[in-house]
């Protein structure tokens, strides 16, 4: 391995010499090989986003020299685009400011830049990771400002998306479905019935609650960290740098960002990003019951429930036909869980703050990330592969609603309670339908029974 | 123990003579000997309130007598006036739709309400715990709704209170301190100074999201299931029941109640809880961390941190005087714990629904009025037996302050980076004072010092 | 109220003049209003046969006057009968190391041996909370002592009978529905039989497994702290006091104690507890699933699964037959949920000791207490309430296996793989019975395919 | 890209031309593009070891011809050696069972030990991914086994290792600090002396601890699934082929490990997961525990604890000395942050099997495999950059030994508690040390004092 020697304040530390990182990215390699989970990309993407903007406002207060601005631009740009993916190497499971993953970013940028100057003719093209980079700047307020920025647009372009899409489809089942009469279900008895195109509404309606939660509390999300560089006071950033920057980002970003009011509770607490969280687990809690809900109907082919189908993805068995095993919910399923478990860990982290910083940034940002992209991929997933294709079994929906004795109740006003009960007594006992047990009770013809005992009325 | 026997659709049961409930709840004593926690008390008083309400409606549109209506009411003040209050004796740990706890009001308030009637002179005193008190209500959606009363009950008159005492009282102390210049600490180690004031403005700030948050969230509450019966077509509910019941309960307590626009989510989501005990943790955590470091910041007296003091409410030590342990922040801190269990329980019961009906709605109650209860509790013990005796130990404060090294920063430009760096460094390894240390180093004077390190021009 | 006066190192305090506690107990009334939950009595109890023993041991040593040691004794025994329930009534909510707790043993103690003493005609017959009852030892040392007193009784006295009951019971039924041969599902879709007594061995292994887990786990609730006073170094406690102590325990309780080979640990870590929480947690997992396929077997009546029938403890439906809702099954679920958030709150709880104190002890011991009740209650509950009466429904069982078209699998060997899979896929297409499809096919006669197509073979 | 054509019983799909894998791995890709975990490597390699066991016994029960026996035993070796890594593609996120993994492994032995064969010149070449590699197996019974597998095997060869290690390293340190006296301290409140070694011995005990709890609870997932095939009935699995499996298994990997004694329990519960996890959160909270330690008494340099020194190994401040970030105790405890969450996640999916299986089987064995690869490697890096290092700041010990007021309980029997009690006062009040404030009084001379109050009588 070809290797250059860079240098940090504790001295010379080689690095490869085909890598654009420098000496602190280096040494965290060396002291955190823990694990396999990476800083994530939408992390990385949020804090060019964050070093871009501090170059235009630092070069706009002339804190910073125009050329570099432009060049550490320019560089942020490509690590947008993704061009230098492989240059941010480092684990989650490092110092819990996160000032490495900070440092990494700042020593590809100044290097990118620095090439990008050079290229453009520059007589003295060094750019400086801590002096230009990180001008203004601590990784006490970056990291939660590329928190927040990262956690908003996951949220904004990913999950509500994905929210959306699913409410959408699955309220063209509700309505598609609006004629369907079923048996309804309590305690997993069977109960009074309602439409199909019913039962899915409550679905939609969860998702609805589900969009409006997460929308309203992403708004926590807006209020960025910086400007209050290394405690909260501001020490060594320009005044108005927090609000310029913020501005800066919404910019770039299309999504609107302020300075936090105080920045204090901005480098110590992370009540948003747990209270955004709460409100993935109160998805996550409803999509488990809709997927539940769509494996159980589904369930059979001869020996469940059977009253939707779902598509077939995948070969269930080879010699039974019919065996179509829900792998769309498993799926979104076990992605609940998930949720359930990061939602604690972001909880338990969250709360560990002292002082003035809260060092447990990266295990909550690397939670909430993973959430989104579970979430957001699960709901696709399961609109495309599995909820888009449910279609009724109006045979097997049929069936139960007449084999039902739920019923009854309809002959209450015309034979009397004590005579309805005994008829459904009787069918009970007998196993007979509730239409065969009323016909030979003798106590109504066919005619009114038909007349009468309409599911339609019910629902 | 003399008895009287009751009659229910499984027969009769003997319950003892002197209590006011009936047979379903004899039932469910006998077969849900699980565990010490009651069904609490404010979902019985929620539950009251709906009663009364339903019995208006349902009197208002004819379908139950006017008197019997009225007894109804009277009874339900009775119980919310916790008369009763030893009659509700079932366990959390029942039938999960609450059905039991809903007969065990419908029973006591029938029972109460035909004794009123009784008192009263009437003829047929007989007042029926479903045909009258239940009247156009099940058990599915009354449990709901009575959860979403006492939970709106229970955060907007006893955790919204506790926050915002509990700021009042930090905003002062931020105010008071505001101009007492302390050292500040990342990662535990000395960072740039910060003043007193702004370290607890963090702290208020947090209170102040936590307000925001749990308000935002409690909107969601507003929603009753009312009206939706036993599946959510809201069969036997008279047209606009929902509606006409939620705004009397609006008018019984006073808070905003509405109609669930789609009665089967209502029935088996709870993402409503689940989104408002979310906010609970996201403050749970800052609680946690405002104790924490309120618990640090008056450790010692000689050996700790020690830059405030708190009240002393017990004795600590009965021989060594200053020794104050932080009692009160040991029983938030635990109070924060029991909330994350809590949020992990909520969540968990909150997935389990199938069809159309959630049956864990009990635990599900049962731990967010815990976490209301013991957040509010906690908030107001901790408020008025620590915080508001929080007193600054200005001489402990002066003493870190000028002890530490962070302050050479302001000699950069005086002396340069590496003059400075140096007295620094000289400082520590001879474990002087930077002040000792610049003066001996003959680069600076006292009094040029004294003039260019200041820490207030640092905060 | 009539007072009495009472004094501690911070001065005097009223204290209702019915009452047995002291100073201490009454200032954390006044200080700690938080919440309903109480100290749990099998932790008052375990405190007390540790007073107990601690004045043996101290009265052998000739460290306390010997009388003095019997009346402490008496007093203890009291306590253990559960005589003085009312005289503790701290909450849990309090200093952390349950101080209090442990002084309001002391101080109810004292006074009542005091009585004793006096009633004797002792000529002096103070007793001293401190000085007496609290003799070598510390509230450090004593409250973890007694939070793995009573965490051991409750495993061994109520968690274990209580397994091994549901255990004895499910194997009873998987031996008597040993030859009812069903079908098999998974992934919630029909596949190949086995009997329903293979199915329910599964639980009952689910069982063994569960009491072995808990078994072994609690060995580590024998080691006591008792002996490490204040800090670990047992400084004020005489040479072997830690295993006369818990000698003495063992004696009391008959269960084996042994001194904590290392009390800096024993005072700091409570890695017992959430260790055996944690077995607690597999517990609660398997009885989750075990409770679960109960109510989706006996789900139903006419639109379910239906292959099993519980017993109907409560009214269903007053109209309709057979609806039995599975209402100890949702108790025994909602339970497990509970289980899940205690062992988030233990873990999160333990990790939160500093130095030579972990100050989380009560809201541990609270909640390991809470799941070892519900845990039993609900095993309990659920064995004689559900699971010895449940009884196979015969004919849906037999319905749902001549259904299927699992068995076709049989046919294999005789008419080849791509003839039994052309059978199945015609049965499936046209709705008729493996059975049926087969004979019409010319491939098989009905005789042959009686020989052939046997689930008993399949089992 | 080329392609070739892959058929399963759902038709022909397009696969890579250069991809090992076939049919049912294309789907599953095509189906589950959810987050970016994959199917963890170290249950890719248990699955190896087991398709090499069931090869070698299906041959040696002559139900596999011999050569392919053998070139699946060759393609399996290749994948343990880590040769074919890139073919296992999958995501976490597929069906519950992990069929498609099975599957994934399958197709890729398969086809590699047809490349084999016909290397070696064989007729014919072809090795079935059904019939041959997964003969006499279902995925039912194949996942949990490579579950079990890959669990112990982390397990018993990095979980364990690592806490020995890390273990061995305090336990020199304790050994080596043995005759420091420092001030103890509860409620983080200056208590009575306890040496540095005593204190460092509570950390070692805590490990050894979690050593034994993790041994005995990893004896659980010796039990293997494997012969249980679809259903737990074993149905098409020879007789014997579990224990024969288990056996070869254990041949191959060194371990132990047995046929499950009920396999209906084995595919359906994972108790033994959720167990062994508990294990590790306890041993989280313990590191939790250490790692806060640490990084308070190494707090300061100036203005904080600052009782130990620990290694300096990334820039903390370029200008100031001293201000060493305890980054490594910081990532350990965000890695028990994580624990804690994957805790929940696993305790909630093992509680949601149904009838014949769970399927939430590889989200259970992600979060595990996480846990112990997170745990291990963090128990490393922190012996390794931090523990090793761990030196006392004897000065700072002494100082605050001296300052301290806690050993005025030496006086006592000198001077009387009164007079001791006033003389603490008095130090308290004034700023005095102990010994100040003693001789002032005149009540005792400084020799006398020095003889008598000596901190190495007390621990």
């Amino acid at each position: 391995m070809d290797v250059r020697m860079e240098r940090d304040s504790m001295g010379e530390i080689a690095v490869d010499a085909n890598r654009m990182w420098g000496a602190q990215t280096e040494r965290s390699l060396h002291h955190f090989k823990i694990g396999t989970e990476k800083m994530p990309r939408e992390l990385i993407t949020a804090f060019a986003y964050l070093k871009k903007a501090a170059a235009a406002v630092n070069g706009g207060l002339g804190k910073l020299d125009a050329k570099k601005a432009e060049a550490i631009a320019a560089a942020a740009d490509e690590v947008i685009a993704g061009k230098w993916q492989e240059e941010f190497p480092l684990s989650v499971w490092q110092t819990g400011s996160g000032t490495q993953s900070n440092m990494n970013v700042n020593e590809v940028i100044a290097r990118r830049a620095a090439q990008l100057l050079k290229e453009q003719g520059a007589d003295s093209a060094a750019v400086h990771p801590n002096d230009d980079v990180n001008r203004s700047q601590s990784s006490n307020d970056t990291f939660p400002t590329a928190m927040h920025v990262a956690a908003l647009i996951a949220v904004e372009d990913t999950v509500l998306p994905a929210i959306s899409q699913l409410k959408a489809t699955l309220a063209e089942k509700s309505k598609a479905f609006s004629d369907i009469i079923k048996i309804g279900r309590t305690h997993l008895q069977d109960a009074t019935p309602l439409t199909l195109g019913q039962e899915i509404s409550g679905w939609v309606r969860m998702l609805e609650k589900g969009e409006r939660n997460v929308k309203h509390s992403l708004e926590e999300l807006r209020e960025l960290a910086i400007g209050g560089t290394a405690v909260g006071t501001g020490l060594n950033a320009p005044q108005g740098f927090s609000e310029k920057v913020a501005a800066a980002i919404s910019d770039l970003t299309g999504k609107r960002f302020i300075g936090a009011p105080n920045k204090f509770q901005a480098l110590t607490s992370h009540d948003e990003i747990v209270f955004v969280h709460g409100a993935f687990k109160a998805l996550a809690a409803d999509l488990m019951k809709i997927a539940n809900d769509v494996r159980w109907l589904s369930s059979g082919p001869r020996c469940g429930i059977g009253e939707i189908r779902i598509p077939e993805n995948e070969p269930g068995s080879s010699i039974m036909p019919g065996k179509v095993n829900p792998t769309q919910c498993e799926a979104i399923t076990m992605v609940a869980c998930q949720i359930m478990g990061n939602d604690a860990t972001i909880g338990f982290a969250a709360s560990q703050g002292n002082f003035e910083l809260n060092v447990f940034k990266p295990v909550i940002i690397h939670n909430f990330l993973q959430s989104a992209r579970l979430l957001s991929d699960a709901m696709h997933s399961f609109e495309e592969h599995c909820a888009r294709g449910i279609e009724p079994n109006r045979e097997a929906i049929a069936r139960h609603l007449s084999e039902s004795l739920m019923l009854v109740t309809a002959l209450n006003p015309h034979i009397g309670y004590e005579n309805a009960a005994a008829i459904a007594k009787a069918a009970h006992k007998e196993g007979l339908t509730l239409r065969e047990a009323a016909i030979r009770s003798g106590l109504i013809t066919a005619e009114k029974f038909d007349e009468v005992v309409r599911a339609e009325d019910m629902v």
